[in-house]
């Protein structure tokens, strides 16, 4: 049997290109003669609960290519995790509209809502096709070399911490900066792309695949603030202490948890305040700054790399193109040819769902609070040719008169 | 006599086009032939008295137009406000290097030290020409229609809640966002530009020009979530109790002072946690969001609009005719022509200098919780042409089928 209804849905938190994959499906599906009906789901597994549907077929070319450029999620978005009885109603829905594919766009927690979906399916004998194409712009799935969404909110990330360095350059401080990243630290290592001159920030950056010392990161910032009479750090929401305690939870009394049982990082600065607050305690620097770089990093509207983009669609094309010729549940990853292209492939569910890939070591400096330049090697492809630049006056001191 | 040698600075919090301003003087200055030498200061007032000069004359062309297209302040800033003895100290240094005419590109609290500075001069016999160029994201210098740095950090509040706009409509909540300005709102304001369908955020907008009242605010945020079942915030951090007491100021222990005795109201995000925190107690909502928009705002890399880095090169053109034609001290401003043009004009340092402009009233809504479409009249020329902008699906719901 061919794919004959399908059903696409967004899961999770947006990027600036989930709506790319989005559009790849859909136009891939619109073009295939054997797909009758291209039904969006609305937030998400919730939208199918709740039979809230729309009918992509009807969206013409031309405005889904401008839809494709609009970040965050156009059919809305949920964090849902569906248990046993959650997966009952969505069979239900699915069976009586006769969807027999559901593309799910998202990261792990949608991968892993996928995976219930695909075994609850088998289970009841209801033979729905399964596919996860991935977003997130933590990074973190596993298999694939990068995953769309983490590109643009890199270049995001990015561009913040050059124009940070030269704003901390013309008035001089301590300045520390949180970036989003549960557990994995690609999107806070990113911080690092711009740096092109000698004494250049961030200076320090902290991931969540360390433990994070207090004691030690006073003793960076102050051995930083000693030698260039300023000090950029780069923190990541996620870092934790030895025994895996975010450093986050520890100060703030009321810790929510969503679904997915995550404790909730975003969305506040008391981290990013607290180092501060700690920095101008113990080391006695007055200047002392800190931003939590928050929502902007995945929703700032333009910020796009080109390569994220073209990679986002690509993907959703593919996706349409497996689920079509395989008909098999299956995530679909990005793998890295040479320097640079990429090729996709589709790989279990099982794989993907539910786990989280870190920075792998010869990303991380030994010291623990930087990055190398092999990572740098691996982000620059990322991000695009079109990165603005930066310039320094080079004329020398005039000499004193007295 | 002919202007010799002068002597450039950069003062307050930099922009996104500061440099263009310093390079306008320079360039302007290297074609003059009547000057000899051109200066710059390096981290403004600070640097005339450490006689920390660069000769400004040697960096060429091409290079400068590189640097005027880099934010943040190229010669370094500072916050110090000069008093009479710092103001002996900047004589002794000017006599010494015979500097006619000093350049200070900046805001209200610079054209304050200018204006002390030319005071100083006057008395002490020693003919210094003090040239004000505005520089300020707050937009709160009198007399002019809009201030260089202002719509390139207009159009980053305008992309960032744009965005926010899309994410908060994927995974509805409470979104508050803090903005910056003091005591004028016009940058706050400015989270209004993008929106362009029904039921687009942000849905309430505060201001510092009126008095903050807790409970109304809660009681706004309510009766929007009641409609949208979301409701996105744009809060200036300067707003404040009908006491004029800032309410970052209430919830924060240790407050910190700069030389102009202003409080420090960024680099931190008290505020915006506080309010959210108040919304999710009082309101009983559990996903409440909070962003301080911080240094991003200023600094961001590649945020730039097309006028206003235009503007700012002119104005340190003209800076530097109006300092050889008319060799009188003053300020820059700039006035609107029409629909959309400029003009600019030499105005004198008492009338900027040290004082604050507010938003006009009609560009306030009735219910002070919004703004008009007077001030996205105002504002939309500012940003340039060039704006990306947002779609969304349009297709009708499926109908259920139980």
């Amino acid at each position: 049997m061919s794919a004959r209804r399908i059903l696409i849905a967004q899961g999770g938190g947006p990027t600036a290109v989930i709506n790319q994959s989005l559009v790849g499906v859909v136009l891939a599906g619109k073009k295939n003669k054997d797909i009758n009906k291209i039904y969006g789901a609305v937030h998400g597994v919730r939208g199918i609960v709740n039979q809230d549907f729309v009918d992509l077929n009807k969206e013409n070319n031309h405005h889904l290519n401008l839809i494709a450029k609009t970040p965050a999620a156009a059919l809305g978005s949920t964090r849902d995790k569906p248990d046993q009885k959650y997966c009952q109603k969505i069979f239900k829905v699915l069976k009586a509209h006769q969807i027999d594919t559901f593309f799910y766009i998202g990261g792990n927690d949608s991968s892993d809502t996928l995976q219930i979906l695909s075994k609850e399916s088998k289970k009841v004998g209801y033979p729905l096709v399964c596919i996860h194409i991935p977003k997130t712009i933590d990074n973190d799935l596993l298999i694939n070399d990068h995953t769309p969404g983490y590109p643009s909110a890199a270049k995001f990330v990015s561009l913040a911490f050059s124009g940070i360095n030269l704003d901390i350059k013309s008035l001089p401080g301590i300045y520390i900066g949180v970036v989003m990243g549960r557990h994995a630290g690609f999107l806070t290592a990113a911080a690092s792309l711009g740096r092109k001159n000698q004494g250049d920030g961030p200076h320090l950056i902290y991931l969540p695949e360390n433990n994070f010392n207090t004691s030690q990161f006073l003793s960076d910032v102050k051995k930083v603030y000693q030698k260039l009479g300023r000090c950029i750090v780069a923190v990541s929401e996620g870092i934790h202490d030895s025994k895996n305690l975010p450093i986050a939870a520890k100060i703030q009394k009321n810790t929510e948890k969503d679904a997915h049982g995550n404790l909730q990082l975003s969305g506040n600065a008391a981290l990013g305040d607290m180092l501060a607050q700690l920095v101008r305690r113990k080391l006695k620097i007055s200047r002392v700054r800190s931003d939590t770089l928050g929502y902007l990093q995945r929703s700032f509207l333009g910020c796009v790399s080109k390569v994220d983009e073209r990679e986002a669609r690509e993907i959703g094309k593919k996706a349409l193109l497996y689920a079509t010729k395989e008909k098999r549940s299956g995530s679909l990853v990005i793998k890295r040819v040479k320097e640079y292209g990429v090729k996709y492939d589709l790989v279990n569910l099982s794989s993907i769902a539910g786990k989280t890939r870190f920075m792998p070591k010869k990303f991380i400096s030994a010291d623990k609070n930087d990055i190398t330049n092999s990572f740098i090697r691996y982000l620059r492809p990322l991000v695009g040719d079109d990165m603005p630049e930066c310039h320094t006056l080079r004329s020398r001191y005039v000499k004193k008169v007295f």
